[in-house]
């Protein structure tokens, strides 16, 4: 049952998960290898661990991945999605089993033979979103069907929110995962199925169509749709199913002061502002306001045909958008300076708690009556170094590793958490690390 | 004076300067080969012209692309832009003159030295736009120098339209040129400069900010601003101009339904619509309505906040977009199905004849008052094949020609027509063919 636990990466979103390991480490005999390209956050991570060892890993040198993962019996990569193929390649080689938290590659699933000759598991998209939700979906889908119930609409939300108790500026949003991907969202065309027919949104559209979220003890949300919601279809076995939706949830009135920004062009990654470095947040706005009289921020809402003092221009101008302040990047997109300026504002402060809310309304026939399905997932982090989305994301790899070194995984190939044998164990531990899920079945009558 | 000319490419747009070359092939003493992938197209140019020939060309194929080239004097490459780096390359090694009417790369612009150090002239941008802008805008720009004038304002609109006589439809529009490029107009941000001031558009709104037009004898018209009009200030020798704007013309109305094309989402190139095959236009529509009640085209305008019988839904009606009528296309882009409507639609009927219009403002100060220059450019063409866009891409090279085998330019390297020596007589020799240039000075007083 002992066994040698490799995790590739100690950025700042291992801790939960390498906290989780070391926990266990002593009842399962583990010894906890941490990797980085950064020794000194490796050593920081480790903290002295008897069972805990450091390594400095450059993953783009073959050799040297190769001797460490062949010391490994369970491999937990938290590189960037594009870096897991040759990881993924190795563990072939070598035999070792893989988990990691991204999304699935084509490439990654054109394993799965070779991984099952072997008897590997790799197990991808184990983390929040994805992850968590594929098991709650799962969960529900499961228990419906063994009721008999005929499923007729799958509606799945998620959201990585400050909790209530810090939300203290006027967007409810601050970042506690990549804000890159936060200033991007939603870019491309959405597609989602509703009454059996395919709807899209293009990128203009999409944070004005929103759906509201309410969720128990925390109140009301909203939601806009992402990007693909037909994506994971399939694999839920709901391919003839006609309303699917796949949505991000935050706190009432973001999404139209968001849809503002990507009106007014702030959102756009294409362009560089040739003058960035050299002018005001103010002259950027009167760049891309209308020309006439009356002050920037006037001309910009009437193009917004919003009033000037309400919500969505308050929002606007607490961001500083209005500041006479200097950007002092440059030939940065637009994109970028909103980014940068983002970051100061939307930053957690030290004693900051997050909220992970998550909400699944599946809608069933059974004996000539329609009913929903409502599944509400919630979790309040400790401080801004301890987040719920950290946990959320980090101890569903923890915890399949011990499965994994506990004999208790019968699977092999390459997967994402969609088996009973895998969810069930894992939201039933994750509660005992502050996540809760309510359910209630509700009968629609109309 | 004799000169052997080769043009690379017998397509739809090569006629009027293909017939430009014969006419004057006896005078100048010329042969004529035309070179295509498709022998059938350049034989049918050539007509069995006595100073004419034929030549069947793979471009790919490096031997025998340098076996024609190499008994040319001067090559004319109405070849796909990416294409023609290889040709320019040849015309170094094989010491032969080169003219395109496509943008001149930066990797054409690195071949200057080599083709000046051979007394080489590689001419680019020797069309209509770019091509003849350059040439009028520089006219212009010299005669105002010449008086001593201070340029403090360039703006420059082009449109290739269609002739009142023939303007039939509710968009005042028809292809006559590559309809890709009329879909796919605006997109990625636009940028600008006004009064010393950058201004930025991002694509949702480029069509929602036009600038009128008046073309003396033709009417009002609109334009909108193109992608970058920062590009030509240092070729133009306006680095320091506070205000330089350069747009697209139409007739007015046919912006603000285009906008309206943008923000349902029809010009959106990156999404394939799945189900295309199998759908109407009208379902294709209900996918990009919001949900509610009233017809699709009801909740369309809705969505829009413009009337159901107003002038913009009566374009989009007009376009058959609210047909129950099958699409038949796999997995198309919203815009390759708005593509393969609008090449219907915007079909030009034999007998149509085309317009282009062209209108540069110069603002300069002079002697303590503020002038502006207004020169005016029109063409209206013969039918749906000789039409005045392949006459002003064509002509210019085809007279470019002329003067290097006549031996009147001096310049070498590798240019764009802004030089006197080549905008003099190629824009007087284009007045033989029915373009016309107007001009007037008009004091500003405000």
């Amino acid at each position: 049952m002992s066994a040698r636990i490799l995790i590739i990466g100690a950025g700042r979103s291992s801790s939960a998960l390498i906290n989780y390991c070391f926990e266990k480490s002593e009842a399962l005999g583990w010894t906890v290898t941490v990797a980085d390209a950064d020794p000194a956050a490796a050593a920081a991570k480790v903290n002295g661990h008897p069972r805990g060892n450091t390594a400095w890993l450059d993953v783009t040198k073959t050799n040297d991945r190769r001797d460490l993962i062949s010391r490994a019996d369970i491999v937990i990569s938290l590189l960037p999605a594009h870096l897991h193929i040759e990881v993924a390649q190795d563990c072939i080689r070598l035999k070792k089993h893989l988990i990691t938290a991204s999304y699935v590659s084509q490439e990654l699933y054109r394993l799965g033979d070779e991984a099952r000759d072997r008897e590997l598991i790799f197990m991808g998209e184990m983390g929040l979103d994805p992850g968590v939700d594929h098991m709650v979906a799962m969960q529900r889908i499961n228990a419906i069907r063994e009721l008999g119930g005929k499923i007729t609409a799958f509606r799945s939300f998620t959201g990585g929110l400050i909790a209530p108790e810090s939300n203290d500026n006027p967007w409810g949003y601050k970042f506690t995962w990549n804000p890159r991907n936060v200033v991007l969202a939603g870019q491309g065309t959405t597609q989602y199925l509703k009454d059996g027919k395919l709807k899209f949104l293009p990128y203009q559209r999409v944070f004005s169509r929103t759906w509201p979220v309410h969720i128990e003890g925390f109140g009301d949300f909203e939601a806009y749709a992402n990007r693909d919601s037909l994506l994971y279809r399939k694999r839920y076995g709901l391919e003839a199913i006609p309303t699917i939706l796949r949505g991000t949830i935050r706190y009432p009135g973001y999404c139209e002061a968001w849809s503002a920004l990507v009106k007014i062009g702030l959102t756009n990654a294409d362009f560089p502002i040739l003058d960035s470095i050299k002018i005001t947040y103010h002259e950027f706005m009167e760049a891309l306001a209308p020309s006439g009289s009356g002050s920037v921020k006037d001309r910009i809402a009437q193009m917004l045909d919003i009033p000037t003092d309400g919500p969505v221009m308050k929002r606007l101008v607490w961001l500083g958008l209005f500041r006479k302040k200097r950007i002092r990047m440059r030939d940065a997109t637009p994109a970028l300076i909103l980014e940068q300026l983002l970051l100061t504002k939307w930053k957690l402060k030290p004693d900051d708690k997050d909220l992970i809310v998550m909400q699944h309304l599946i809608d069933y026939e059974l004996d000539g009556k329609t009913y929903r399905d409502v599944a509400d997932l919630t979790m309040v982090g400790q401080d801004a170094e301890d987040t719920a989305m950290a946990r959320l994301v980090g101890l569903p790899m923890g915890i399949f590793a011990r499965l994994i070194s506990e004999g208790k995984i019968a699977a092999t190939g390459v997967h994402i958490p969609t088996m009973k044998e895998v969810y069930e164990p894992v939201l039933k531990e994750m509660e005992d690390y502050g996540m809760r899920i309510t359910h209630r079945t509700d009968e629609l009558t109309d």
